[in-house]
């Protein structure tokens, strides 16, 4: 294992030591129950808006937290939910007096802590909603998951949930717009390569050298199928067509297309990647009119990518537009 | 070779032709002589930044071509200069009657073409002005450069020169302004694992599995020394002591810090090198005002990173805080 890191066991700690002081004006760190939070606290009379879950996926979700996205992020160790406790102090340092929504990516340890620790806030009197972002069309359900993943298309949420919440919608309202975005939006990503998790200290699975996996996850879960290494444009047309075709895109409707890096592919890759889907979706009558190219949500160093799109209306349009000013996204 | 591209030849084509499908807010393409320029062309009146090199290296440079950055890029193929017709229709391109600053990276091919290029365009009346950005302090000489190759510290310069061109500086102010942080900037980086350009098809250089390589250069070319696989702190402390005592920065000065990963390596691993360099600025008394953590000078999937410092003062330190608005940079 060939990796820039101390000890295995030090990994999320250290790295999110750095990741606060190189965004000091940004966000803070609390510890012990650990999150990382917004500059400043909580906003008195806006709904809070946490995520979290296991490590790992950088810039997801520290790299979210800041004014119009996420007030708290809860970092749990490599693939692994972070406890009921730490969501709970979370979602107690989000709320200022409206609320809070959880932003929980559809995976059963995630789901189950995110469950038990909005419990125990509500217990000390916080409004809690929850919504689980299952974008991952490529299967029904999975050894990690009961029912679809919660992939790349979970950015798209939280931008959006953030926008709302920083509009002044209510809770009720903040939840019915992030619940509209997740049935909107739909993912599949492709792995050339695996990663390795550094407590592990070998690949999270093998994958022949001239064999690619269709709807991997980003935990290096099994995806659709094993195919042989095909070209950029032939990867991307199974992709797309399987992630335009879930969410009945027809033609002359409006859509966000994603293209999210794992980690370790380079941006030139991904780019020609978005080309081939913006072929195959003008191909479909469909106008991609907000894009985002890049690594957003990653599996450590795994080479792969994946491809998400959200229908849009004028709502979400607006929504995705509005101010974002985190480490990871920001205009 | 695994890689998500279609045939080897066509990578940089495509790639250029996604990212301005992608970002069509803010670049737009010119064919033959090929290079990608701001929407709306040149600023009457502001003098023109242009940069290019070699690809591979994105989202050097075509991502740092708008508003407060670049006018226009000149992108070769993979790891090979763009020719002096391209360079000379860029400077063109990016000529608003105030005359143009060519930012060149040391190494042979830019420098040759770069000199050429810029005689063409002179020799039809445009004003050009070339700096040579060779910040990495890893070896006074290589098989790719005569003197200090320029790596990741290019970013830097390119920022500040584009911010110095945007407030009205003159060429030679704008000249003026880069030369002061070329010589103020300094970077040094390591592999751990090599990266593989598409038409050849096989790795840039062979690694040890328990070795990595210390000076780096973006190409893959040889640094300093091999040495045994260490901790993430040994190594940022190698290449810190290095950079830092290169500038000769002292106590109580102030700089930004940038921590750039090759393109292979994870975003948590980028912040535990920024962690360990954060400290040893610490010890030494150094304060550290700006910092820039990600994948912004890449050699394909090269997994390793680099470690650059530039010497603030108020107005190098203002020039990097004016407005940006390029896909890789934003604030």
């Amino acid at each position: 294992m060939k990796k820039l890191i101390n000890d295995p066991r030090d990994v999320v700690v250290e790295s999110v030591e750095g990741f606060v002081l190189a965004h000091s004006d940004i966000v803070t760190v609390h510890g012990d129950p650990w999150y990382v939070a917004r500059v400043g606290g909580a906003v008195p009379g806006k709904v809070g808006v946490v995520s979290g879950g296991g490590s790992g996926h950088e810039p997801m979700h520290v790299g979210y937290v800041g004014a119009g996205m996420l007030d708290v992020a809860v970092p749990g160790p490599v693939f692994t939910s972070p406890t009921p406790d730490q969501i709970a102090a979370a979602v107690r340092a989000a709320d200022g007096g409206a609320g809070v929504l959880a932003v929980v990516k559809s995976y059963t340890g995630d789901v189950l802590n995110f469950e038990t620790g909005a419990e125990l806030a509500q217990a000390e009197g916080v409004e809690v909603e929850r919504v689980v972002v299952d974008d991952d069309c490529a299967v029904e359900s999975s050894t990690s998951a009961v029912g679809r993943r919660g992939v790349a298309g979970t950015v798209v949420v939280e931008k959006i949930a953030g926008a709302a919440a920083a509009r002044g919608d209510d809770l009720a309202g903040v939840a019915r717009v992030a619940r509209r975005a997740i049935e909107q939006v739909c993912s599949m990503g492709v792995a050339l390569a695996p990663c390795t998790v550094p407590h592990v200290g070998r690949p999270s699975f093998d994958l022949p050298d001239d064999e690619v996996e269709i709807g991997i996850g980003i935990h290096g879960e099994p995806g659709r199928r094993r195919v042989p290494l095909a070209s950029a444009d032939e990867i991307t047309t199974t992709l797309l067509d399987a992630v335009a075709d879930d969410l009945g895109i027809l033609a002359g409707e409006r859509v966000l297309l994603l293209v999210n890096g794992m980690g370790g592919t380079p941006l030139s890759e991904l780019y020609i990647v978005y080309r081939r889907a913006r072929a195959l979706l003008a191909d479909r009558g469909v106008r991609v009119t907000r894009s985002l190219v890049g690594d957003y949500t990653t599996a450590l160093e795994m080479q792969g990518a994946s491809v998400s799109l959200l229908r849009l209306d004028d709502e979400l349009t607006a929504l995705w537009d509005a101010p974002v000013h985190t480490a990871a996204l920001r205009w």
